[in-house]
């Protein structure tokens, strides 16, 4: 069994996306089979997958702690240990069954044992349903920095079975329709309608996993367009690595895209109208979330963004409704003014 | 400056190489330059690159200890830390020189940091001329394990030239010549016929570089026929890993040849006429590396070797001069019958 093999499509969403894996798998049996899964997915999800997929009952388990803590070079090399341990060969299959910490490390894992092993992502929450789960980026984080050492590796297929949200908290739903809106904000003005007027429902999964699939085909390595997907991420990066670990990455760009809107407005590259539209659908969805930030506590974290440029931060930032200007250069100063106004709104 | 504006080709060799690098450099000028080797190069080779690319005097150097035991996570990242804390961004250019750890090495920090960043290879060794700095392989060793944890991925160009070889030793210089052996012997029958008739000497670099080059790039993830390179290498890199750093990669690999064509006469695979050419000119030029080994240490390092399928040892072997079989599996009991074979004639 090889990637190149596989019939799955690459990525199989809906009521029936486990028991199209079951058949998949039941077809194309790999030599060997090691699930990949926190210690809150073994509890919630690993019964239900093996309730859909029972031939897994014979899969190897490797459990890490919950968390972005995990996403370590330690915890990477606690994985390739025990891959090694199991005489794991090229052939073997590794599932990620979690949120985006497990889809991102497993698929760091896999893309580097013995210089890529296939996997499968298995996304149980929405955010990594519609984001870490589809676009074949992988990362662990390093010396602080979320994500800094990756690959960009793609998985055999992702499994996205709304079955895995019955047991999803309020918190973490509220994360994934942070990624949904984001999506809808400059790829999707369709999309983006529908949320501002009926809410997001669990059917907009699909809608929103094939415009970032769509985006994604287009530019793989995220040379030009596809950075469009970094709006809300260079403000929402460094405020979750400021924050180490108490705000979730979700809430983050949901602060983030609200402060990079503000910013888009300041440098005349939307409407005050657009502005004022996206800001109020925000906090109308994410009240609870938008809080005030300290704004000088971002500066270190800035710096190491991904996308910066000889020392220069850089930004994806609205355009009209659907549509995102990237390679954008803000000033610290420019930058902590929209933080300010954003601080303001908060109070 | 990025891989894809580059005009440099994917390999400069000859001896104006280093020239031609230096001009493309002039044009292209990175934004930042961090220059890895180890203690051996920067003492030997760091010079001559600073004659012949003066504008590399700037550059951040980052050294290692030299040898096989800083191809390690805890090496990569130190040097992930260190382009860290030197605020590297994906524009930077990482160029890796010195041998083949170092150009492993290098390359996969480079290929993993912020997802990749463009890196040039001077190869300073022989080995690393015509063997890891071709062919886009990066790895570091895990567990104990040759080049356990790595990925594919692509230099901006390999820069090839013979003046960094007036300073090498002449144990290194046997290991170069060994992979040009194992080149000529499955995929360049004239080549071989010229190394056992006239000997090897540096105008042939190219002519195997050119080979490898053919073979990576008609099989670049090493599915199928690309696995004819690794002719002496299932027992090579186990021998290696066994030997624990005493002795040298080429060495490895010209006792892992002359096993390997005993197991392929064994296995009918050779004629014993081509397997007795093979072994005598191994022996004529290996002489002084061609020394008993245990069979018995190299079982837990074979269990592991990358290739292996289901439990079972994979290798690539001899077929008529130039050509190969690749996917041949071997019991321990054929595996331990041919290094019989070998420790009699050596004895």
């Amino acid at each position: 069994m090889s990637q190149r093999t596989s019939s799955l499509p690459t990525i199989v969403s809906g009521k029936n996306a486990l028991k199209t894996f079951q058949t998949w798998l039941r077809k194309n049996a790999p030599e060997q089979t090691v699930i990949l899964c926190d210690s809150n997915t073994l509890q919630h999800c690993w019964p239900v997958l093996l309730q859909h997929v029972p031939q897994l009952s014979s899969a190897a388990l490797i459990e890490t702690d919950p968390g972005e803590s995990s996403k370590s070079l330690e915890i990477a090399a606690y994985i390739w240990q025990t891959l090694t341990e199991q005489a794991a060969t090229r052939k073997t299959l590794l599932i990620n069954l979690g949120g985006g910490m497990i889809t991102d490390l497993g698929g760091f894992c896999a893309a580097l044992y013995k210089r890529g092993i296939p996997f499968v992502h298995i996304p149980t929450s929405l955010l990594a349903m519609v984001d870490a789960g589809v676009g074949g980026k992988t990362a662990i984080d390093f010396m602080a920095v979320k994500n800094l050492i990756g690959t960009f590796s793609n998985p055999v297929s992702t499994i996205i079975d709304p079955v895995f949200l019955k047991t999803l908290p309020a918190r973490e739903w509220l994360c994934g329709e942070a990624e949904v809106y984001k999506i809808a904000a400059v790829a999707n003005a369709s999309l983006w309608r529908t949320l501002t007027k009926k809410g997001f429902s669990p059917e907009l999964i699909e809608k929103a996993v094939r415009t970032k699939q769509r985006i994604v085909k287009k530019d793989p390595y995220e040379k030009n367009s596809r950075q469009c997907l970094n709006f809300g991420h260079t403000i929402g990066h460094a405020l979750e690595s400021a924050k180490q670990g108490t705000l979730l990455h979700g809430e983050a760009i949901a602060i983030g895209m609200y402060i990079e809107t503000e910013l888009a407005a300041q440098l005349k590259l939307i409407t005050r109208e657009w502005c004022v539209e996206m800001q109020q659908a925000l906090m109308w969805r994410f009240d609870t979330v938008l809080q005030p930030i300290d704004g000088e506590a971002l500066r270190h974290f800035l710096v190491h963004d991904k996308k910066n440029q000889k020392h220069k931060l850089v930004f994806a930032l609205p355009a009209q409704p659907g549509h995102c200007h990237i390679n954008v250069v803000a000033t610290p100063t420019q930058i902590q003014k929209a933080i300010a106004a954003y601080n303001k709104c908060m109070k």
